[in-house]
């Protein structure tokens, strides 16, 4: 018979509905918030004349014999223990006797593991922040390092542009940037607290929430209790930064997948970041990346999950909300392990120079010339089209721009001049895209001016 | 061939290739947005020197005569339009000529594309944001109303403690609140404009983009090219706050869809939103609620999809790209149709009182009666066993709390006394919840007051 | 240095990154299967001449072995192996010696694991029908001894028209029986051996693959070796059949999860399926049927998390392809726990037949009314409309459509006389409802005979 | 006011409700399939006595002209019909009177859509299941011209081993076999007729269901009426089935994408199927592909929105049922248009066999040399860690294992002799691969037959 809520029962559940119902395998980890919790809650029963200050300091010194437990890893769960806040309570008990029945009063299950996901999360979001800045360094401190590389730029895959390697690479420092800025968002709504709202009424007992919320660390409090034990929206949007975090770097994993392949030879990974094959002996493959790419799918089926849970369920508290955890850790445990193998990628890939300029084939130039004819007045729509003619009659005579002859440009338009062949210059084309946020030089050591100012603020 | 791009192509598209590859079946709607951005670019050019003043000044006549025939709707698409900024091209061509051919100067469709859908996402969600702050003040305006109507909290649907119907009906604006939040968070980074970074490399003719930026009314700049052509962040911000708006509504829906059961009977939705049905003649269902609930599945569907859809391509422009834009229009326009009709089914739905309070058992008291334990020195844990047991007393009696002799009471506890039949009054339990974000008719008014405040703000 | 594919590394992988890589945290429950597998394989290299007689006998024991510390669960794993396979070959290797070496002749991880996976998959299919089935002859069994009750049929949670309670649980029969039929449908895609495909370009020593097939029980080979190693469809048809399956599920929940609310009280679910609550004493919660509803997202979940993964990712093997394990046991594990639970609860469920008949409004009765004047000759879309006025009617007086006087009957239609009070049965409504697959006793009846066919088959 | 079920409604719909609550937008294209199902029903109802012979013959007329208008595009929808059922019944009505009214005897539009909707993907599944077996064909005869040509195999995107490119693109003809095996699985599942379940609780006017059935070409009938009206499996297996199509066209897509690269250059997408930019002149990018990768991610969407809007609903119909048809249409058209672009892409794009030549690295035969050394008589595990020591070797020294003199060889093992060299030969590898799935010749040859076999039967 359950000691927590049994009262009114007159038997015991069936035990495969006991191992259904119970979520101690995975809300174990909120051990160390519910104890914390527990603490402050204790505290605001004193200050609310529920307990005598005796009581309360009886049950903060239990509560803190039970953290120290949990912290050395020798709190022993019993197969009894529903849940975490009925093993900490029981605990309790049998440290400090019946008093322990106390600390749950005006308080229910609801507001607290409403509370106890909030303040795990806030705990666990400090360190992905951590975790996201430091590859952002990595990231700027490449950039800046091989700020004199070219390459080809890509769209659709297929060769369009020139740009600085630098330039590729702090692309993706703007994409985490929006990640942070997200998150700080977000966290606004995660720091509110829902204790006292008790079941869904809220509470009988004088309780000062906001006073409790301050000593907790939240920012605010929730301002409706039927609510407050309802709402789920910031795991939700935890789940979702995730994914589109996880989109982000799966971006990256696939151009550094493509380009460590023979035939581009762009990049080279470790051999830290690189595993072998049981049967084919000179196998060097990139598995980090495919990890990373691999595992954004679970990151976009952990949001799936929940926002489907939610979906269309009563208000207030349902039971299927329990099927929260799972997935919020996952996303969590995920992004702890993706966003530091991919500094350590990053940071550690070698980059290939020669194979880049091999690859920067004069074909990208094409755009440059185009722009060589809108200088000499040819509206830029038909020089595009001219171009184009350019184009395919090098592919029929399998001459690079350079190659073919003034003559032949001539016949194509009579706007071209022996100064066409100054445009066919990779390193000129890059400097040319000089406006905020292109390629050039001075635009890309602006972007990482910008980048490293908010990094340090 | 393709007049835009066409120029080394030597034939013509497949005929289904055609119409699998054209977007302007649905990117029509940006019709008028792009011309919006190309009118600012134009200017730009202008300024950069690119366009003289003559040339700046035709190709926006033009392009405005564009836009009247738009908003005319006497606008006709050609079949061998291949999406809206080919079309609007195309036009301009017919109206004024070869110079619209210099329009395109500097420009891709890449960054013209990403600039259309944030003008026109930052023109939806004002109109969204509307209709969210219409819903919210329906609902304080019911709550206000209603402020004296008991009737049974739930949780798990079964009933749990009395609350005030304001005190529900509050929880859902609190939601929406949460979702206005968020919006204005994300707007901020709908809000910056990639022009200028054409197809990834950035511009060549010294535009001045924080100044373009500026004439389209952004916020700021994307910073880097690269990602200015392939961020889809800001899309996947709207289906995920969709999605959780849908989630909020859904849940509304749920329980007011039970509510209008004959077993219920709390609310009887306006005929106006109820439909019969083709064989029963009794019949007036609630499909309106149905609806909100069952759309919350495509608005989780979109979201599925975009992110699917992005994860592990290249980075810059790919063509998988054009598939953002379905998912978004959906969710926008669905929401559109949810949101005015939640309000209108809130704002008439009759609300049966005296069903509310037959509902109001008295087994929703036992909480007050633990607490009334507590306040005779019972530890909470222990008092809620011995309620527990009175409860089962009662069930196996077939009485009401009431109904038990005092000398029953006292057989399972001997702190019970007279006075306990005090606690068992609806309104007194209501009113006993008075800490902040409780039920009780002060704590309610604060609510209201708070929220007449954001709204007002 | 990795023993398995290290000989072309210099140094050792980053302990991050082997945390990432590494799968044994969750494949080692393939470690039965594992063995089996290389058991077979060891004798089809011994049919092919590639190990000797003794050597395979060799081997086989030390698998045998293996298998055994496996059974008793003191296999023990060493925080050097990467995943399964690695562990038995590394612990083949300690029993056995370097011969171990010769087991991974012809043979990859890429097709070993696509055997485990295939092989496990089989044997937890067999499990999942057999509780499968257990649901539905609980089905058919309260089925059979429920058939005299009625209840009212409900459509958009509306009142629509009575139905036998056995008829509505027959339908969860019928879903289930479409989901076993689904199951011995993509079985057969299961049961199909990629062993011998290797990394990806087949096996090279003249492999009996047919029979190799065979030996492990498999129904056939796959054909083409490339994909032999990437295929995973049979685990997306798994996941899909479990997420239909949760849904059907799910939605008995939902039925139930209402019924079992104070206002209908048709179902009480019995004490070992409930729970109560830590703060309301008198709360007996239907948590078993609300995680059967919720758990319905993670199964959704776990098939967007796969279908994402594999989207995109060229072919033959990828790292990304790992990420198929922890989904699929998921949906196995939780269904392997849903199906027994609602088996429970169905079971154990009471059946309140009183709140049953007291909810059987004749307003239900009115399709039944309609059909009455059908058979006067009114054409069935007047007769709808004229029934519509006779419940509005009543509505308006609040009467009961027995009560109404036949005079008010007749001043609505001519054609109504005395013997319409007759229809006004709920009893004959439901016995006139005899077509095939309808609710009269006879058509339920046979449904239950049909069904019970179905099951001893 | 509603004609079809307004008889007991006051007044109107909300404006904005009934535009929401309408599903004429996207059901009209059911209207052929509604027709052909309310004739064979007037037929069954002459059959069971309700209608008389002339009555059922002018029914039919007129439901003939119906299909004719429909057929000829001249039906005209007004702005008050609902939905197609309305539509259809309002028009007979004009055109033979009041008798249209008796149709729906004993019909409720829950089995007529659930009719309409079997019946519509019944054709639209024989039209996919043509353009499946088109594109199979495609890749059976390129495969079969192609049979000489050698390239690299990747697995991880990484050189792996020799293949032929007939052998690639078989492996995609056996996933779009399964995908043809699962369409005739849950086809049976489609051929089910709910018709006669009427609303929930079915028939009262003797309907002869299977002869019903048959006459619309169903295989069977669903067994019971509240689970004839509410199922949905149909439509989600055949969203699954859709999604996991797409996911094999998405991965086919990918290595053209990857192969079509300037890097690569082993393929050349045919004109027709290759669209440029509006800025780069040079461009021509394989937009075909990556639509086709990018469609994918709808596919899945709509998958996860019918999942997530039938899961967790009451049972039989809810509103929320009416959301199935939008993602179920768009998957089928989205197919539609996928399978013959790739069918063309396939049938028209440049192979080149030279840069497929130049791209087999030697490193390619690794695992061919160590099966050399396992020949030997050194066990496989030793000899891979061998050759990955041979391997490092000729990476440090920069030559090709050809080039690494016999005596470096013996260095690492003695067991090497003069003969290691003939292993390194492409062709030899290949045909070394000749178990049954392999790549050699025969055993492609083989795998041609049976694919021509199982298309011909």
């Amino acid at each position: 018979m359950n000691t927590l809520w049994g009262g009114r029962f007159d038997g015991d559940m069936d035990d495969l509905m006991w191992e259904f119902n119970a979520s101690i395998d995975f809300d174990r980890r909120l051990a160390k918030v519910d104890v914390q919790g527990s603490i402050a809650y204790a505290e605001a029963l004193r200050q609310a004349g529920v307990l005598a200050a005796a009581e309360a300091e009886q049950i903060v010194e239990g509560l803190e014999l039970v953290a120290k437990e949990i912290e050395r890893g020798d709190f022993s769960f019993e197969s009894t223990d529903e849940d975490i806040h009925t093993a900490v309570e029981r605990r309790l008990g049998e440290l400090i006797g019946p008093l322990a029945g106390k600390l749950h009063t005006g308080r229910s299950r609801n507001d607290q593991v409403a509370t106890d996901i909030r303040l795990y999360l806030m705990g666990r979001l400090d360190v992905l922040e951590q975790a996201l800045v430091a590859l952002q360094r990595v990231i700027v401190d490449r950039a800046e390092r091989l700020l004199d590389l070219l390459m080809p730029g890509y769209t659709h895959l297929q060769l369009a542009q020139p740009v600085r390697f630098s330039h590729w690479l702090m692309s993706f420092f703007w994409m985490l940037q929006r990640d942070r800025e997200r998150m700080v968002d977000f966290a606004k709504r995660v720091s509110r607290c829902p204790l006292g709202a008790a079941a869904l009424a809220g509470n009988t007992y004088g309780l000062d929430r906001e006073a409790l919320a301050k000593a907790l660390g939240f920012e605010g409090v929730c301002y409706n209790s039927m609510d407050a034990v309802s709402d789920r929206d910031m795991m939700l949007e935890t789940l979702n930064w995730g994914a589109i975090l996880g989109i982000h770097l799966s971006r990256l994993a696939e151009d550094l997948i493509i380009w460590s392949t023979k035939a581009f030879g762009f990049v080279l990974l470790d051999e830290r970041y690189a595993t072998g094959s049981s049967i084919m002996p000179q196998k060097r493959n990139p598995d980090s990346l495919e990890l990373v790419r691999g595992k954004t799918g679970r990151l976009i089926g952990n949001l799936t999950a929940l926002l489907t849970t939610v979906k269309g369920i009563p208000s207030t508290y349902d039971k299927d909300l329990q099927e929260d955890k799972e997935p919020l850790f996952d996303t969590l445990d995920t992004l702890g392990q993706l966003l530091p193998v991919v500094s350590g990628v990053i940071d550690t890939m070698q980059v290939n120079e020669e194979a880049m300029l091999a690859a920067l084939d004069e074909a990208t130039l094409a755009t440059d010339l185009a722009d060589y004819l809108v200088q000499k007045g040819v509206p830029f729509r038909e020089a595009h089209h001219l171009i184009g003619q350019v184009v395919k009659r090098c592919e029929t005579e399998d001459l690079s721009l350079s190659a073919l002859p003034l003559e032949a440009y001539q016949e194509i338009s009579s706007a071209f001049e022996e100064s066409l062949y100054e445009v066919l210059d990779f390193e000129a084309s890059v400097e040319a895209h000089d406006a905020l946020g292109g390629t050039a030089r001075s635009a890309v050591v602006e972007q990482i001016a910008r980048a490293r100012q908010l990094l340090d603020s």
